[in-house]
């Protein structure tokens, strides 16, 4: 292990420069426009891997393509395996006016490197390739096998990795996943992630005249449909902040009190967290701390709106149209399919005859919650301790990694998220960074995983 | 006046020729990188009117200049004084994709001919040009004198007008002031409008979280300030369709039994208006027809929505701040100032304390209603059956020209709206046209008006 954590150290600049590259892709998966970057992004890895000593493939889907890269196996020698999952794809960067430097030309400053996806979820990824690379290139031997799969479509709902999934079932026999695509609440509480809400993108969008209208000349006589659509959109949440569909919380699983206490221990005041937000009140559903709220209690958001004119000045008109773009986040036990129907039932309820309405269920992710007893997670639990120095703490997060189920459903493992993301990070807002001391522990976590997630399957 | 009618009648495809040239300009006020177009155009109708043999002049103003042109005035002999207004500028084109042919390149099909503009308004105070032309080259004496103010900033509240008004009162001593701004049922009913809507816009911007964030992450603990909008704005609407701001309707003046009969001789159906609007369903103020409504009750529009994530797919974010352009209608006898303080008092009663409110009054004007009975009305409608050789007809509108009520307090003169647009012309929308025959007809109204005009001056 000596050599390991010696190459570790001796190649600490280089790691950040590789990083660099890598963030420099505007992979940006929801953005047509952007397809060809994320192939070349996906082909840089594909490369990367292969530098580092590991057999990669780079799958083609009907989105964007998968990588996967395994440690060389030995024959004849069964080892635990385990599968490392990560995604190359990242957000839309607009609004670009409110980025410091460019989004995809990487900045350093003090320990944070600046660059959409250098957080979520490049950096994270790269700090597993980089423990790897540590053990092959010092001919360290791997107490298990390892297969990454680094997919290019977290961002817009992992479309075609549940297909991939089921099509490499045999080969992903794996004990255990492992994914860094979370959070910690400082860099003095590592932390183990035991559940992740769930998503449901929905958008709506009601037509009424046929054309933009005079609003002097016709204003009055037809309903407008910016109006009906505030109308009908305001109607899902209540004053209360619970969202306003009828059977909505059907399945929402109890928060214990266990949770509830370990909830308390993040290091975190209410006003440090308003600070963090920008703003000066809060607001979330009654009876809930945010901590709770953002985690462990489900929720509708309005991600965008469009209608009529947003130029300058003004210009008298009723809008043809209007739209809302919706996501709600669910938790343990809550189905999307299930809450996808109450949703669409809500709002052909309170749609007005004078408006004609198209809904459009985007991505959906099942909420996630697993043991944070298991002998893996506690070996994971050791790691963190060693990598950072501190006591880690088990959180529940608010944020959906929808392929996570997945896993458990088609490949039968559980999930192991071990996050390295701040808080502060501004994952999807402008000015995202990645904290380097982060990076840097990330990959001495990784690098003692793979020493004792095998030991946890020998003694289990 | 003979020779008047055959150099129409000889001129007739040049005129056409030149509103085609007026039309190119994208004199659009509202949009700052058009400022120099609005210059090219409003020269080139100097350039124009000093052809036809007008006094012109172009005033500055702190915004878009004001195109003067006038009769030339004999020495001695004092001659009724009228005064023709129009504006030059347009509507913002957007959206630009709905635009048959590009809108600031004129295409004739049938009688229409369609670009930004067109109707709104180059197209009508260019008629009242042309009819002036024929007298003036044709050497026929006008039993009056004529100034034409044709300003740039009537689709911006014509914000600087009052000032060039009070500037120049004395030499705009006129009897009255003409403008075809407004529009008639169809080609077989020329009219007279007597009353118009006022407007008062207003800008509601909600401001959270200091930047866009992660919807998974924090969702749930800080208000979405683009649903806390939906919220605020809906509620400025009730479902009888009427405003929702107490003391709103407190000097809405009633309508008149006359006036609801005269409302009636409206030649569309209710089937044939829906038809026109593109809707399957009305919806307007109940207790009230919807040319009622258009014409003669106040209304609140939403003229653009604007908040986070717009582009393709999704962007699980809650947005950093939301925004929607309002317009109230106003009808007599409200004042704009006294509702507008109505407005801010119940937006800022019902904004939440989790956002920060921004409220931004836009340009305002007061609403107009004169008797349509006075002496030069009824030489107004004589010219109007003259040249339509239809019975014309008497209506309210519901556009709002603030200038007007300018006119009235500060030159002292009623104003005789003789429009000259159809309902199908598209004002403010994509596919904007005017129709030639009402362009044709319109030079002839004008040309008699300046025939009946001063005689009503004199009998009365």
């Amino acid at each position: 292990m000596e050599a390991v954590l010696d190459y570790l150290k001796n190649n600490r600049e280089r790691f950040v420069r590789e990083l660099c590259d890598y963030v420099r892709f505007p992979s940006v998966s929801a953005q047509p426009q952007h397809r060809t970057d994320l192939v070349k992004c996906a082909e840089w890895l594909v490369n990367h891997c292969r530098g580092i000593g590991l057999e990669t493939t780079l799958y083609p889907t009907a989105g964007h393509p998968v990588v996967v890269a395994k440690t060389p196996r030995k024959a004849g020698k069964k080892k635990p395996h385990f599968m490392v999952y990560g995604h190359y794809d990242v957000q839309p960067p607009e609004p670009l006016e409110l980025w410091k430097t460019p989004p995809f030309e990487p900045r350093i400053e003090g320990t944070s490197l600046f660059a959409r996806g250098s957080s979520d979820n490049k950096g994270q990824n790269l700090a597993h390739l980089k423990a790897v690379e540590a053990y092959l290139k010092t001919g360290t031997e791997l107490p298990c096998d390892l297969t990454f799969v680094i997919e290019g479509e977290e961002e817009v709902g992992s479309k075609h990795l549940a297909q991939f999934l089921q099509q490499h079932r045999k080969e992903l026999d794996v004990e255990s996943v492992v994914v860094s695509d979370t959070g910690m609440p400082s860099k003095k509480f590592p932390a183990l992630t035991y559940a992740l809400r769930g998503i449901l993108a929905v958008e709506v969008r009601l037509d009424g005249p046929s054309r933009d209208l005079h609003s002097g000349i016709y204003g009055g006589t037809v309903d407008n449909p910016a109006m009906a659509l505030c109308q009908l959109i305001g109607k899902l949440r209540d004053k209360n902040g619970r969202v306003a569909v009828p059977g909505f919380y059907d399945d929402v699983e109890k928060l214990s009190a266990y949770e509830r206490k370990e909830f308390k221990r993040i290091p975190m005041s209410e006003g440090e967290y308003k600070k963090l937000m920008g703003v000066s009140k809060l607001f979330g559903e009654k009876g809930f701390t945010p901590f709770e709220q953002r985690a462990a209690r489900p929720t509708v958001e309005i991600n965008g709106l469009t209608s009529g004119y947003q130029g300058d000045g003004s210009k008298t008109i009723v809008p043809a149209w209007a739209r809302a773009k919706l996501t709600f986040r669910l938790v343990p036990n809550q189905n999307p399919t299930k809450v996808r129907a109450a949703i669409f039932k809500q709002l052909k309820k309170l749609c007005p005859p004078t408006v004609r309405m198209t809904i459009t269920a985007g991505h959906g992710g099942e909420p996630y919650i697993v043991s944070p007893t298991s002998p893996l997670a506690k070996a994971a639990l050791k790691t963190l301790k060693e990598a950072f120095r501190r006591e880690p703490i088990l959180i529940r997060e608010g944020g959906s990694i929808p392929i996570v189920t997945q896993f458990k459903k088609i490949l039968g493992a559980d999930t192991l998220l071990l996050g390295l993301a701040l808080p502060d990070d501004n994952a999807h807002s402008p000015n995202e960074k990645f904290d380097l001391d982060c990076f840097e522990k990330g990959i001495l976590m990784s690098t003692h995983l793979w020493q004792e997630l095998p030991k946890a399957v020998s003694a289990s």
